[in-house]
């Protein structure tokens, strides 16, 4: 299995910090915008697949900074999974700006949890399917 | 009834923006910290008032600004409650660096929601009696 | 004067709280996200209105709600400014879910600084005509 | 070289997402409040370091999440810098609730820029003096 979605994100003026640029933290959140982006591109929104009964923990995210992204830019959030999730799945992400230099890349461990129980599950079959079933535009 | 407490703040590096000041957008967070800390100190920490069936919703809020915070800046929040809660409640705000200069003031209009029908109701009667035994440290 | 411009925006989750909806303080956020747009869409991007000299106040801002956002909304961010700036401007924002209802509605004040002297100036007379030369697309 | 500090941090209700739980970036963002804290009890603020033409660029980020911060946590933030500076030095920290349970813990990679070239460089001799002559309270 292999998804890979594109989100592009405008820089907003509060994401700035004192040294001019994108305040490091914020590219934690642009990976989550392109997770979004990508679940509801697949059919599955964040909240419906809450309301269906499946939280997502996540369990780990790393990134490395190679370039500042500035106010004025517009980011692509490159997203991709490359592999089936089971009970838990890697999402890599990779921030470029308009001139496609690279700002961030990085990845994010995330784990299934069942709502009612808050117990670790697999990632259900139906999402899977769904998944699957993904065909880019 | 008169409540007024005060918090203490360190401004966060990630509070700032590209021009070296901390975003105007924080200082309606600062308020709510302000208001947090009121309901600590009055015995009515805002999730336990959750946890017994009260919401609160904003229904607006106002910040007039008078002087930037900065990074190394320790806030003073200054919050108050001058009347007894009704189905509505208004507290005002203001913000003061260390050197005593008023950075920001304002005040939030704030309703009460009952948490299991969503409606709006009167603030009741155990919190107003824990609102009229506060007694300031 | 009257310019006025739409911004769509998808509710990201990081700006949602535990009671399941929009933190209030973001619509501030919204708010200067469309102020931003309307800037870039008249030709002066606040980062090059920056490099001209020329800074921003935010003076006051106000804020009134009238119904939660959610995650899986898309905003409609309408931003008007319908006076010629002179030392201070006012610019008004409402937010629309996708179902045309009103989210939030409210205005922020803003004064002009100069940048070499931090000291306030009025709105230059090159922003002014960009602003009346501003054609909806 | 060790030093290790600490700083106590109220979570904030915009901290929470609709999970109820402390949204995944803020930890990133609580990391830097201990490091702040740290170069303020070392001698070094943030803002004096910037002022005398030393900034830090984030290189990278990791953070494993353990267990999920709530409202109403008082968080223990325990940062540590245990190498000499070169020209990049590692921080850890650890975020600890109330009860002694590890929320999160991860590291920052930050290497040293000169202010006016913006070119790397090695973290200046005062500053490491400072580190040295550090005596936790």
């Amino acid at each position: 299995m292999m998804i890979r979605t594109e989100l592009f994100l405008d820089v907003r003026y509060y994401e700035t910090d004192q040294m001019g640029i994108v305040h490091h933290s914020n590219y934690i959140r642009f990976f989550e915008c392109g997770r979004s982006d990508m679940m509801k591109k697949v059919g599955i929104p964040v909240e419906k697949m809450e309301e269906a009964g499946v939280l997502t923990a996540i369990v780990a995210v790393e990134c490395r900074y190679k370039h500042p992204a500035r106010m004025g830019d517009t980011l692509r959030i490159v997203t991709v999974m490359d592999k089936t999730p089971t009970a838990k799945i890697v999402i890599n992400s990779e921030v470029y700006n308009q001139d496609g230099q690279l700002c961030a890349s990085g990845g994010v461990t995330i784990g299934f949890l069942d709502k009612n129980t808050l117990r670790p599950m697999r990632c259900p079959e139906w999402m899977i399917e769904m998944f699957e079933n993904y065909k880019p535009e």
